[in-house]
């Protein structure tokens, strides 16, 4: 009787604050001249693989399916889209701008704001790599956040550079099999004792916390950063190298979104990723598995999740009142005259609102407890006078009430 | 590169005719007093197993997880949606007016119109066991197929009563063992050869066959077909005992949708089933597999899947025309000013409007390319006049060009 563990019902107040932040997601998006795509949620494992390599696997919801194919429900839209962008990418205007509202799912052990499935707005911009298309993804990400009441006084999202450290890393004579390990051991840095940190760095320990403690000139943020301040969305953004991300296939400016209080994990985060769908599209790769073809198209994206911004927009009280199912509600005050109500209730729906009425007779003080029940501010009530185009319209909060001619009623509730 | 089979990608183009048919029923729905929930796409097995049989496994898309659950992605949403309610239904005022729109998925060799996964929307009536519920419920399938442009001359609803067959089935002393059966070959009779039903009916054959050429008298049905009437959707219903439904939780009143010219399957179909919540919740059972405990509440519902209506919305030339991305486009004529521009585009886009613009430099011709490409009607050109508070609007379809003041943009644009 219970769904299974980590996987949520949306009954009717709760799929209304999932309406709400998806429409919200959906008119910022909208605006920005993004167009709306989906893919399957259940993918061939091997999208995953070919992207992120084998270790992925332990955190997916994958399995054989009846048809011994290995699949796994998808884990994040980036796969999908890199794959559906490589097949199709010829018939589209570079640069494209295309968003999705996936549900994503991993198989982890379920805890406090991490369920085994959540959903995620995804946005994407394809084929420009200049500091422009930068700017423009990060300012949706701050304007769906703004959209949904939070200011920069709520969050603010620390910008930076993978490719920065690359170049650090290069300087170093870092070989290029260890990169991976040393982005990790920053982004856990602001989580972990310094002496933690320290040994996982070896001899570039005091290098990196040099750049960690004082920052380092870095022209291209700056241009972001000029870029949205210009919007006047600068306030919400801070430059910070100490953000990496996790995710391998980073390849230029990376970001993540937060609560300015540090209550909760990231609400979201994105970067580049330059050469993922060229991966995903190549089938020739050298000795250290760099593609040798496939598709090159500079990239670069965001998630952001419904878990933690739900909290964070509850906590703030920002998410909205209870839900409503109807605007008006027609009592029938006397059944002799049903056909008449049916008649009246199909022409108001008609008209674009909202009516309900008792589907079977019940006497008026319950079809009034009903109205108010299903939130509808008005009732429209039928007798005999129907007979000569006449109803009693009342307000439910006032109590007022006054007949009023059929022929005006739509005009009077709207 | 490729989805699994019997998966479908939504390029924007697609998404944009999805979005139109789900906005349509999300309306629809709410102007009838429906409110949206949503459950998960996985459910343990055993609520499958448990409402229809082991026989369904079959063509479930189940697997066993990694924590060695029997699992399946779900196949209808009435099973999950008879849980809900079995849960929390005390919570609700009777009677609960509920719909969904959600994926569901079936392991079937796939074929024309037959996927593995498709949308559909649920709509269910919970704790009314009258007629006024299941008129109520035929007339949201009526209108939400008329608010996507079908009228009474391309569909149908051909409503029948499972209640009519159970009572002509007892009246002829057939052990109800054998019901579901007969139900089966009424159900396929229409597409077979006469003699085929006639060897599965045996006895029974002359009698039904009497039934299916020339009706019979049903109180119920006439009801509910007066009330449609009286709505003035009497033109989209037609009374036929032939209609069974396959599946078999049903308990009285069924109807299908099907278009008039024959051309395509079925395309929605729903009916009463007013044992299924108890079955869901009972925890005893007697030894015929009647529950003991649970539940009782009455329940209508139906199903509109995505498929065949949006064939048949494509036959008929019912999509809408393809979507554009922008309304409006700024042209960066001197990049000089282009902090400006981006003010001007965040003011824009914070007016509601949709306005896009080149992310990089580029050549004016290019510029308008692009604002072209992108569905602008508008575009707004950035040059030096705009220290002066001044930009150029051009109208893309009669090149009408006028320099406006910025504080009267958003109105002229809007």
């Amino acid at each position: 009787m219970q769904p299974l563990t980590g996987f949520r019902d949306f009954y009717p107040e709760d799929y209304a604050i999932r309406h709400h932040v998806f429409s919200t997601w959906r008119v910022v998006a909208a605006r920005y001249g993004f167009v709306e795509y989906d893919g399957p949620p259940l993918e061939p494992l091997e999208l995953y693989t070919k992207k992120s390599g084998d270790e992925i696997v332990g955190q997916l919801y994958n399995f054989i399916d009846k048809g011994e194919r290995a699949v796994t429900l998808r884990a994040e839209m980036t796969p999908t889209f890199a794959r559906m962008v490589a097949v199709r990418h010829r018939e589209f205007r570079k640069p494209m701008k295309w968003f999705s509202i996936p549900q994503v799912f991993r198989y982890e052990r379920p805890q406090k704001g991490r369920l085994r499935e959540h959903f995620q707005f995804n946005a994407d911009i394809v084929g420009e790599s200049g500091t422009g298309a930068d700017a423009e993804i990060i300012a949706l990400l701050i304007d769906v956040l703004r959209a949904l009441g939070l200011t920069a006084q709520d969050v603010v999202i620390r910008l930076s550079d993978r490719q920065f450290w690359i170049d650090f890393l290069k300087a170093n004579d870092v070989p290029e099999a260890r990169w991976y390990e040393v982005f990790q051991a920053i982004d856990k840095a602001e989580r972990e004792p310094r002496e933690k940190t320290a040994e996982k760095l070896g001899s570039l320990a005091e290098k990196v916390f040099q750049i960690l403690d004082h920052g380092s000139t870095n022209e291209r943020l700056d241009t972001i950063k000029a870029d949205l301040t210009a919007r006047g969305l600068g306030d919400f953004v801070k430059i910070d190298l100490s953000i990496v991300r996790g995710l391998a296939y980073y390849t230029g400016v990376v970001f993540e979104a937060f609560d300015r209080s540090g209550q909760f994990r990231a609400i979201a985060g994105g970067g580049r990723y330059d050469d993922l769908i060229q991966k995903v599209s190549a089938t020739k790769f050298d000795d250290a598995g760099k593609p040798l073809d496939g598709i090159e198209l500079a990239s670069i994206g965001f998630g952001l999740g419904d878990v933690v911004l739900g909290e964070m927009l509850k906590a703030k009280q920002l998410l909205p009142a209870k839900y409503t199912a109807s605007d008006v509600f027609i009592v029938v005050a006397d059944e002799g005259f049903r056909k008449q109500a049916l008649a009246l209730l199909q022409d108001l729906r008609t008209a674009g609102l909202r009516v309900d009425l008792s589907l079977a007779p019940a006497k008026m003080g319950k079809q009034f407890e009903l109205a108010e029940e299903r939130g509808a501010t008005k009732a429209v009530v039928v007798d005999g006078k129907i007979a000569s185009g006449v109803v009693a319209v009342k307000n439910l909060a006032t109590r007022e009430q006054s007949d009023e001619m059929i022929g005006d009623l739509i005009a009077k509730l709207k």
